[in-house]
């Protein structure tokens, strides 16, 4: 494969095996690697654990785009091989660790990251890790399934290491990579419409600090989505219809693009739109690509998907892989600072649309650490959405842990996003819309419309006497406020009694 | 006076008082007002009062640029003529009524709220009652001391009422108007610079829509500041003395404008340049021009300052209007939504410093609620700088009430801002650059650096046991996190027994 492949001749002399490549990285190295829930590198991360497991102490700092899977969270935080790791993770061991105090964490916006890294913020950028399909003839890098933060890790990598993917080359064309100026010289991003390209299908890469290649036939593990169930359903239909009746009503203008998180929720969301009459083709404008996306752009109802990675199920992958002439027209993966940049989202006056782990009766969401103290996965860009949507929605089932926990909570025990920045608040029983609400008026209409029918009068008690006591513009009882949790941490239930 | 302020004869006519004009507004008029800080109408309000005081039910709902003075809120929440008031206020008698829940109050992100209204969500534009200098020849309008939102409530309104006010014409150049383009038809702001004009020096306004003219000899009430005492002077000391480190070790650029929130500490900072060697010329992209920038200017110290109203002593006004010649070409003034549009703040790479009301260990933010339920003034644009700045600090003594109260505490308990967005924790003591720490990192360093040695025992007691017991990325123990708070309200203050 390697003459279509590495189409730069002289970096043919590169190719080597991963444990010869994996010599370039000692205790200490930082590590920046390509991924973004797809398009990390697996075999670098398998030659580290070899290592690891014939004795050897190291450990190494990995920086990615967000997300990876199994095969770089997974086995290099059982190896114990990871010192610091920024940004964003959702795997279980390295979550474990990272709660223990075990691995260092830091949880940031993802829109800022790039910039941060060439700042020097984040340290020497010792080596990049990138998965790519094909180096091109001039020396570039066609990206897999992500683009994220790999073309500032490449531009800033002292040496890099490439793992070709045997991934269909037909993504060549599929990438738009643009690295904006850093102030004070940054001009505009020039994108003005979803579907704009303003970059170049490769990243550049200076192919003299290439120090080893590799073939890789691994593949990114694939997303298990489940089948909408009425919840999420639910959420979806609430969604679609208060979207509608505002652009019925002229409050919003028709063609704003959308955004959807990560999880079964945002993909029942986008599902909700095959069915739907009201909303002929949208615009998406969002960060991870997920299966529905596909389905969408097979009915035509999508003009543009613009995104930062695109995670599949495996059949949806399969059928990508074979399409890819047709989906490539409407699919654009960008750098994460691209896809997240505050500046374009509020520009475009994106719809978003993110999940919650909890959201209070005041409208403050709670996405990133469970009973307050324990990380789930990071904020990702779920800020960068939130923060500068045209319209956000922070969504949530009322209820985790099989109805044991109420995700409408008095206070929540963690926030990311504070009232100021939501403004519909939506589970499976309704909606609120808080925009034009002052806070009390909100928790009044969250406990009615969003909570559960089971917490309700414990919440409603809650409010009227927090009004009673303590009063003020947004009541709340400083020594009852987390009583909700503090119950469940002692009898595994939120109910009462 | 009106050859040279209303230029455009044919409304010579409207020319009447403020008993007349005030028919314009009935019970439950949606009044959208100039001002920001300074540049707000006092006539009306006047005229409102005396109806109130001659026995008329009358509520109004009052949208303003941000918070004006006691002429307006101070006198309508006195006379009960409020129903709802957005965005921010500073005002006593106004902050009581909202916190008793008598005033409908709701606290939005200064840079949204243009565009919200031009959208409709606010409700109908009955009427603009709008301070300005002069009525051009083709019937534009020159603000006063601020822009804020008054060139879309100019634009939106049914009806108009003008207060000419008798400051300075030489005003006229200091403004910039600019009103983007809705999404999704939005284009880029084009600000490269802290300097760059981009709009027209005049509101663009259709005459016809003039009801009134009224003409004022009304002032703005003056800002007082306080000279800058030791504390101050140490959070500008620190905050300076960072800054200059991270330029010298070429982790920032050296020329990023700088942005200061409200109030003494702010203007502290900006003094702190007065007497620096290694800042030599600045750029000021902030909200709010304070006196301090007037003092910079004349040691030649400001290359430009942007901003979206003018609050000035007694003493510096008159400085200002004496040789506005002089100043009119280093300050520009500009609608709310440019001087804190997130894109701009985030292509310029503004360095922020805004004042918070109480800060946690792991760097959670509070600006707005005391003990958590009692509205201080609101979010104002605090979350459009701190959120998009290229570094962003936020500063605070480190107690308040004569020491009673650490102004440092276990966990916020309101939370405008989230770790995520905050990169500097500062007060006298000292300061944390959260942005290469974990949670449990910025913990130790925030407690022993910037707490006041009073209270560090106790916090550090309480975040060791919340290692010990609860544990995970970000300790926390519900069940005392506001222990500091309760103590306080207890005991009116929050050292132990
Ligand atoms: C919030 C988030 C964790 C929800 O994920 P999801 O897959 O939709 O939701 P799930 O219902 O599967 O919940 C995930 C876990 O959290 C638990 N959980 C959910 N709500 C909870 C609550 N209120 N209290 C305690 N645990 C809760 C679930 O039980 C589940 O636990 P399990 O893995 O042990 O089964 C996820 O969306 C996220 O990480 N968001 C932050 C980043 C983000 O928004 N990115 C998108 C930006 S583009
Ligand atoms: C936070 C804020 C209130 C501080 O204002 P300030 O004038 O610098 O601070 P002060 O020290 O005078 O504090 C104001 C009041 O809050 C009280 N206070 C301060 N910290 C407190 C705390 N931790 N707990 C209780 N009360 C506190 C002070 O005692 C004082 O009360 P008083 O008016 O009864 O004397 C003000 O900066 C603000 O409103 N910020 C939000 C908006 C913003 O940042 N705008 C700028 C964006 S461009």
């Amino acid at each position: 494969m390697s003459e279509d492949r590495i189409r730069y001749k002289s970096l043919l002399d590169k190719v080597t095996d991963p444990d010869a490549a994996c010599q370039h990285i000692q205790n200490g190295t930082n590590v920046f690697i390509s991924g973004f829930t797809a398009g990390y590198p697996k075999l670098i991360p398998q030659a580290l654990v070899r290592r690891a497991k014939a004795g050897e102490r190291l450990k190494i700092n990995l920086f990615a785009g967000a997300s990876t899977g199994d095969a770089v969270d997974g086995v290099l935080a059982e190896a114990d091989l990871v010192d610091w790791r920024r940004p964003y993770m959702s795997n279980r061991i390295m979550r474990q660790k990272i709660n223990q105090g075990k691995i260092h964490f830091k949880d940031d916006h993802l829109s800022r990251l790039s910039a941060q890294v060439r700042d020097g913020n984040w340290g020497k950028a010792d080596l990049a890790v990138v998965e790519a399909v094909a180096i091109t003839k001039k020396g570039h890098l066609i990206p897999t399934m992500s683009v994220g933060n790999t073309p500032t890790y490449v531009r800033e990598a002292e040496k890099i290491i490439i793992e070709i993917s045997a991934e269909p080359l037909d993504l060549e064309g599929v990438h738009d990579i643009f690295i904006p100026e850093d102030p004070p010289y940054r001009m505009p991003i020039p994108i003005y419409r979803a579907s704009d390209r303003i970059g170049k299908p490769f990243i550049d890469m200076d192919p003299n600090k290439v120090v080893a290649i590799l073939y890789s036939r691994e593949e990114d593990s694939c997303a298990v989505f489940n089948e909408p169930d009425t919840v999420s359903q639910k959420i979806a239909e609430h969604i679609l219809d208060f979207v509608a009746h505002e652009i019925d009503h002229d409050r919003m203008p028709p063609s704003l693009p959308w955004q959807s998180g990560v999880g079964d929720v945002a993909n029942a969301v986008l599902n909700g739109f095959i069915e739907n009459k009201f909303f002929k083709t949208i615009d998406l404008y969002s960060e991870v690509l997920q299966d529905a996306v596909l389905d969408l752009i097979d009915l035509g109802k999508v003009r543009a998907a613009s995104g930062s990675a695109m995670t599949l199920s495996h059949k949806a992958r399969e059928r990508f892989y074979k399409e890819l002439y047709r989906y490539r027209d409407k699919i654009i993966l960008r750098p994460v600072e691209i896809s997240n940049a505050p500046e374009v989202i509020r520009r475009l006056g994106v719809i978003a649309i993110n999940t919650a782990i909890e959201v209070d009766i005041y409208g403050h969401v709670n996405s990133t650490h469970v009973m307050g103290s324990q990380m789930m996965n990071g904020i990702g860009g779920s800020g960068d959405f939130i923060r500068n949507g045209g319209l956000s929605f922070i969504v949530t089932p009322s209820t985790a842990k099989g109805g044991k926990i109420s995700a409408i909570v008095p206070m929540v025990s963690h926030v990311d996003h504070s009232e100021h920045s939501v403004d519909v608040v939506v589970t499976e029983y309704g909606l609120v819309d808080t925009r034009p609400l002052t806070p009390r008026q909100v928790a009044e209409q969250v406990i009615k419309k969003c909570a559960h029918p089971d917490f309700r009068d414990l919440l409603w008690d809650y409010y009227q006497q927090a009004i009673r006591t303590t009063g003020g513009h947004e009541p709340h009882i400083l020594s009852d406020a987390f009583a909700f949790h503090e119950r469940f941490m002692a009898t595994g239930d939120m109910h009462e009694g």
